[in-house]
């Protein structure tokens, strides 16, 4: 129960800097990681994988082979000087980089002069819930600069898919790699909204048998992820649209293709969004209409037994009177004072009697389909 | 009930490929069919059907006599490498023939240089509820190409309606007969929606005389069967709209017509699914008030008999108390303790005043409507 | 309460023709009737009016005087041979004719080469609730066809307006009269909602006395009733504006100021539908809180008579225990067994008790205000 | 509740002429009141205000000083002959003077060749609830006609403020009167709504107190009046939205300013209808939770009554058992048959066993939080 | 309780002048403020602050050095001359002037031929709930104007930036500054809205362990100001749109960059906003859920101690019934009259059958689930 109530209490809240501070400037958390950068160098039929160390590496290792291309995949931001340097270096306006830090942005997609400015949601489910984490891309002419707050994340299939050169990934260029990364995210919806339908079945399941409080907590709470997960991959579905068009000069043809369909998987998980959001608002309706039936079983079951017992319970209440059968003074029989107690088959008589009625009203119970389970 | 509870835990998934899959590949399930390749040739007065066995067969087929109409109509989905070939000859952009064979795809229209690539769902009930199949078709200057999962489908009306020649299906060019295919698919709903309206009739019967939960459930099962369709028919309605409104050279404008006619029958079938809608919505509501009703006839006859035998049960054990009628010392009458159970008729007065207060209750009952059915 | 369900019953359906069928077939339904053909031919200060007998006089009694107006007033559609015939003589599409025949269509207006076609629907109030029939308008340069399944019609008001020069009707083109027949249709959906209105509120009263199921069947059918008119209503509206904004050849400028007038029209009804189902929504919460009241009554008594009588039923029982005043072996007196029983003013006292117990109650539920009416 | 229930019958309705009846008639109504015709005529520094009696009188008085501002304020529209003749002169279509006459239409504006037509709805509280009116304007080069059904109106302080030159109405020309008269009959929606406010402020103190069906239908009536009222305050805003983006040649770019302020207005009482009507939703919620609350309470006395009171029974109900102590025959001890009736100390066992059991349930309901009040 | 009913109490009201009164006069409010005027002027490297005392000083200020920012702080609007004053020294509509005095204003903008006009909310929470203030903007070529009518404001943080320079405030001309402020009002909701979500927090608990009318008032509470906020920041969000689409010579396209931040920041408030509105409507639910529980919780005792105990006093009234054993006249034993009575284990056999109905009840009651906690 504790768990449950400190699993519902998680109300959504997005990190800002205080009222009043000036805009553009990066505040680094102080739970913040340090950068790690990988960076990929490919062409065709060429690959290779280093670890740098801070801007003038990637400098060089960019400068170094222009006309490949190449993947600068940093992972942690917690390095105020080294992100300044980075926007200065690439032309990244401050504001960007503030949006890359302050890690809560719907997904966008900004055109700039020398560069796109991407952001994407990351979606991943953890034992406090449905958890999304940021993952900003500035796409340029021969590179792609992708940057995250964690150092686990979802794009190791994209890192193994360039090594081992599987796909397109290494003909096309940083806007294919770019559409990779975000496809990547993208799919990680599939398994994520999976989960919750089992969870949906299970919920379906104990709420016929047993309509629980914390099981309805538990629709409640996936109700809300699925209102998260809506918002998330609306924004997700405008940005591919913005993609699409505007006229990008750095977005091939050939890519706009592959962003479409993008833009086809985000129209399919949203209809799995919305047919599960019906799920749990019928979930709801079976949970209310659960505790109503029992309501109405608890009553049946004391109206039929109050029903029963109360007349007979009036009956032997009546030959417990004590009317006097004789005068005391006179000693003379008083006839009319409850005879039948004195009658010889009296009592057979009464339980005879109270036998009928308890029958009769058996008969009227199940006439109404009181006795029936359901 | 078992089976009640499995039918409503069918909650809709889709296929999809594991997260990091390359975009593109075609993957094929693995109760995948063999694909079986019907071939029509025909003209307005000609008319020819064969079986095939692979893309050689296809090429010749096609290219024998360019100037007829072919309508190569393949079902089973399970052979990659026919596929691919298939790609490659009829110029079909890989991701498109990845949604051919993932096979969920929303009803959509695209157009490429040299044919229309046309989705369309195709309705059918079976015991566990609407199923939602795909019809894939590309449409170039004298073919049409159509893909099919399994091998049972809707479309041999349209097969029928080319060996005898009736319509107009030999008249006019591949549009038509995408449009006839399109159609034929289309007009499935009407009697799916049918046998939806007569189940909510029946349900409506029983929720009336009867109110189960396994009604309700009922009723919910079908309120998601019809959010399926709902969906669904949007997106034909939208595909229908892109057909007429987008410019495309492969369409005449006498199939436009034709097309226009489509678009008012998806606009029908709105309507209908809307109205069914409306027509859960308040079985839901009939529902709830029968199962309110219930409580209030259980209340009402527990209310009944408590009222009226507890105060008789008072009296009769107030004639049941043991107060003296003489002090045991002194052997003198205590004349205030208890005088009725000593008068002669006593007894009898008690009775009367039981049986009017009894009378008086009914006049109560009767005059608030408690004793009225409903 | 039989008719009561068999009312409700009626889900609504339309007519189609079976999956497959050859699209621009004109299918006759079994029950059609023969068409009756009536013609009135008029101008400014000239009117004829004659029965004609099939296409041949159609065409003599247009070709005759071609410069002035004639309204072909078809009734009955169960002549096949008759309306192909007339579809090629008006150039009339057979999709078109179609529409007419498999008579469920939305309010549409489509404009062709030589005429406009416009259908509006006719609403109706009958035994069986509000039934819509189609009127088809094929509006030419000198002439107007209008066809109807059924003899009995709408338009009496029109021909009689012709017949006796009133108004307009006679002084302007075809356009005039399309609109004339359209706005009288339009017209009926004034004393139709009106009679809604008078039942919703009889349904109020009969709600707020005595909330039965009967009445919420009623609500519930009436909402239904509203959620057709408002369909219907509301593409009549679309059907108007398009006139309004589409350029016809057809349509003067001064029939526009008309159509602009019938629009007014549509808002204006669909407003009063609108309020409609706003009161259908207010007293499905009337008769909620009707019920849920009474259950709150019957509990009310329950519990007062239940409270008051069992603690007395208590104290009787108390007294009539039968504890030993003597010890029966040695005939001591027992004198802490129920003295109270040997007193002489115990009875009294007892009965004194009781009335104080039973004030002190009904003083506790004044206050609560359960002792009052609501 | 007589009164309540006439109140709420009043299910809105508009007057209609019968199906059927030609369009553009003026029809009218029987207790029309006679038209009695004020006319200002001003300059910036001039006035004059006079009573005219016909179409002469006001032909005269326009054209007397053509260069000036003249408001012709006619209040009852019970003339026909006049009514006609005023189209005619000032070249007013009959449909719209149909509009003035069957006094209900949306406000709206349109505009004419050599005037504008514009509604308003002027906004009342009575008795009966709220009532809206029509203000119907004609505005020309150098004339203001103004059409109202009712001799009492709202504009009053217009007139006031053309007579003693208050403001800019006397500065600018008939644009700028009509926006006066406009938004004067606007501003009257602020005391409605503060009043309905204040009748929402005591109806929520009643129904936290004493939750009353009587309350609830005072909630139901204003949720229906605060829908009219947004409806009236929608197509008002239109209305104005309408005068400023068209390009209209009698409305000057300065009265245009004004005419914004007024869309202002308008979007800030729609704010306010809107937040009523979230209060009137939040009030059926307080009323029906207040319902169950007392249910609840209701339920819980009198299961606190026969909890203790049922076992309390039972026990004394046990030992007024009549089990024999002696065997009659041999005037043998039966030992076991409730020896506790012959000990000394039963009695006052009996007692304290049952105080116990009462001490012992009000621990266990305190526990529950039955005893609290809430 | 009584101050649980005045803070709902509080509907909110807009102020405005009485119906009638003229357009574009300002009318002081008695309780106004008098004006307080701070001024700022500087550049990238200057800066001065001094306190100004009517409009000749204002003049003086700006006109002296005219190539410098300028930032006229008002606070206070008590003083009708001068506002009337400034107006017209700063080319202000009175329409304007008046909607900076009539204090309620949706956040809106409007270009002027010198100025831009807007307006912005201040969200501050008090102990009376969420109250929005105004802060207007005139911005011109060098000068911002911003009047406001309380002396406390939200600014000071902006303020500030200009004594020390920090940011970018004193080297952008007076759009980055009107930015600066709106944005400073604008991250103002981020604490307000914590604060919100703390609030829910705890209610989301006290629902849970003791679901009170108190705490749904405090959610219905909340909800309001929730509906409150997003009216305005829907608003907000609108007029910064108008400030990025329009082509406003004022507003460079530097400060276009931040204002396209302050845009995001909307979005981001917005989410939040809807987010927590569905957490107050799934407070509802749980609050019902939890009071319906409760009812079965009292409903289930009241059941198993009255079947437990009801036929248990049944059984011991039968044996208190007063059949006689002997004749009374003859002295003959009536051996049918109850013989248990005299049977030595009579007694001890009552009570072991009776032991055994209880045990046979607590097991149907536990196999019910009915002694289970929730």
């Amino acid at each position: 129960m504790k768990r449950q109530v400190r699993r519902r209490s998680k109300i959504k809240r997005f990190r800002h800097a205080p009222p009043g501070t000036s805009p553009g400037m990066i505040t680094i958390r102080e739970d913040a990681l340090l950068p790690k950068i990988k960076a990929f160098e490919y062409g065709p039929d060429y690959f290779r994988e280093i670890e740098l160390k801070g801007l003038n590496d990637i400098k060089q290792f960019i400068n170094d082979k222009p006309d490949r291309q190449h993947w600068i995949d940093i992972r942690g931001l917690g390095d105020k000087i080294f992100l300044e340097e980075l926007s200065d270096y690439f032309g990244i306006h401050r504001l960007q980089m503030e949006d890359v830090v302050n890690s809560y942005q719907r997904p966008k997609m900004e055109d700039y002069e020398n560069h796109l400015f991407v952001t994407s949601r990351c979606i991943r489910e953890t034992d406090a819930g449905i958890i999304d984490e940021q993952l900003s891309l500035f796409v340029g002419k021969n590179y792609v600069l992708s940057l995250q707050e964690k150092y686990h994340d979802l794009l190791d299939p994209v890192r193994e898919r360039i090594r081992n050169g599987k796909g397109y990934v290494r003909q096309f260029g940083p806007d294919y790699l770019a559409y990779i990364l975000m496809d990547t995210v993208l799919d990680n919806f599939y398994p994520v909204l999976e989960h919750l339908g089992d969870k949906l079945d299970d919920l379906q399941d104990e709420l016929l048998s047993n309509p629980t409080r914390n099981a309805l907590d538990k629709v409640l709470f996936i109700k809300r992820e699925l209102i998260l997960l809506r918002r998330v991959i609306w924004s997700e579905r405008d940005k591919i649209n913005d993609v699409l068009r505007s006229n990008l000069k750095l977005v091939t043809d050939n890519s706009k293709l592959f962003f479409k369909d993008s833009y086809d998987h985000c129209i399919q998980i949203l209809d799995l969004v919305e047919s599960y959001r019906e799920v749990t608002a019928s979930l709801m309706d079976v949970y209310h209409s659960s505790v109503s039936n029992r309501l109405n079983q608890v009553m049946k079951v004391l109206t039929i037994i109050s029903t029963i017992f109360i007349p007979l319970t009036f009956i032997v209440g009546l030959y417990g009177m004590n009317f006097a059968h004789t005068d005391s003074t006179t000693g003379n029989k008083l006839p009319l004072n409850m005879p039948e107690l004195y009658s010889p088959y009296g009592y057979i008589t009464v339980l005879v009697v109270m036998i009928v009625i308890v029958v009769l009203q058996l008969i009227f119970f199940f006439r109404k389909g009181w006795l029936s389970r359901s």
